[in-house]
């Protein structure tokens, strides 16, 4: 993690067309980016407007496995911006894929443990893989060993894989039943959707994915392979799928340790920081072992339309 | 920890009473030992009271912070064995003395944040502490940051520290407010009931208290004071609270990275492994980095009766 020179805040128009002028395709991370929670940013919709008229790629990459890609398309549809659902990466479709194209699983044959919500079980099942656990209202029942559904007939043998992530609705029921599949380590791998210990909401932190996969990897004594940024295992994934060329491409995001880091690491192009999420002027230009820094910043996306677009 | 010796497996009526005869005081692990859930091991009973009729000291020392000492006590007359409140040390009781002794926390002034059941609220409450948090059942609901009565009046400023322990009831709302007094880094201290990372059940491994703290603290980016076995915490206070003479002690328990390690480490007079629990014969004579070796063992406490009470 090298970052060669002083990183440089978009403040002129000239500063703004040189930046957009300079690459292709732009990868954005979502909440702090583009809105925070259910309120859209100011000139959000402008910006991407203005990328799409120029004839840029844009690609949605967020660490969220809650939702499925199905289901941002709606988000994004009820900010009035249209988006394919090919232009987004969650980390449960990235868990999904790693699955299918890296540990080779058979779809309709072998099968996932899930521990997390719905966005993971709905990029399963796209692709063809029967999943387990997850939102199964049975798992909200009183764990009882002797009684769980999932424990009574034994172990499903043709489970191969866990993916974990966050769930909202965690209980000891989840917990310890993803916990045996894991004991059989020769057999079921270990993927955990994203590493983040924590995401802000509404003024506060809030306990993050990498919490809950942390909590069953002590528990098993095993490490995960984590799919979502800044793992390199998401960043590969879109650049094949898009055979896009990484010197061309600008990763954007809130956040200097998981979607700037991804961008570094990733040999992109170009990584623009934006100040409306969870990080500070003072950071974006700190020099510190810590963190990497990032090529450009702006307080936010819409004062790169404003200066663009400005006279 | 070094151990200078072979493990002496006791298998004769000499052997046996050489052992009893050497210490005064029986340091004793419950599961696996006494007892496997809810049946007590052949000849415990009688066990112990060849021990009382010596005129040696017991004392229970468990990792389990579910109950209190006076459930535990319950539990013991269950079995027809009669144990004073005082011959018990759970986690739960021991991270409450911590908070006492070493955190100098004010009773009737300063408050606790538990995550945890009602074994250490109850070890908290006969100390004089408020607790917060733990078994209160507006904490089984939905968590929604903007309703939940913990957070909307903002965080109780009495609160000085969380002891997080294994919750059969964990769910999001407990792990979310948690970590919002966690993040309050140098007001409110971290106390981990026991680092365990699971606890057999029923022929299954379970996830434990380790699991659960190590999750929260993942989230909060601290670590917590453990309190449970191995930890010395324990063990020093035991040590206070009998005034015992540490060569004439003697740790008896069935796990090798805990209750062998508790009794090596704390340089008793001698360790027992019973092999009514998770060990074996090979591991307990087994000299490797990973573990300590006992100074005894046998297959289960009731041997060692039979053996001295035999001809």
């Amino acid at each position: 993690m090298t970052n060669s020179a002083a990183p440089i805040k978009i403040t002129s128009k000239d500063t703004a067309l040189e930046f957009l002028d300079s690459y292709d395709t732009f990868l954005f991370d979502c909440d702090g980016v583009l809105w925070l929670g259910n309120h859209l940013l100011p000139h959000t919709k402008e910006f991407l407007d203005l990328l799409a008229a120029k004839g840029k790629r844009t690609i949605f990459v967020t660490n969220n496995s809650t939702k499925s890609r199905l289901q941002y398309t709606k988000k994004f549809a009820s900010f009035g911006i249209t988006v394919k659902e090919e232009q987004i990466f969650t980390s449960g479709y990235a868990s999904s894929i790693y699955v299918r194209d890296f540990l080779k699983l058979q779809p309709g044959q072998d099968k996932v443990w899930v521990f997390g919500e719905g966005g993971i079980e709905q990029e399963l099942a796209k692709m063809g893989y029967e999943s387990l656990g997850g939102t199964d209202p049975r798992l909200a029942t009183e764990f009882d060993a002797s009684t769980s559904p999932f424990l009574v007939d034994g172990l499903d043998p043709s489970v191969k894989a866990v993916i974990a992530g966050l769930d909202h609705e965690i209980n000891y029921h989840k917990l310890a039943v993803t916990l045996q599949y894991l004991q059989q380590e020769d057999k079921v791998h270990f993927v955990g959707t994203n590493v983040d210990s924590t995401f802000p909401q509404k003024g506060h932190t809030f306990p993050g994915a990498g919490s809950m996969v942390e909590s069953i990897a002590f528990a098993a004594g095993r490490r995960p392979a984590y799919c979502g940024k800044p793992n390199m295992n998401m960043l590969n994934t879109i650049v094949s799928a898009f055979d896009l060329d990484r010197s061309k491409c600008c990763m954007v995001g809130d956040r200097l340790n998981t979607d700037m880091r991804f961008g570094v690491e990733g040999k992109l192009g170009a990584t623009l920081l934006v100040l409306s999420g969870i990080e500070t002027e003072e950071r974006a230009v700190e020099v510190s072992p810590d963190h990497v820094n990032p090529k450009y910043f702006a307080e936010k996306l819409g004062d790169i339309w404003q200066l663009a677009e400005g006279n």
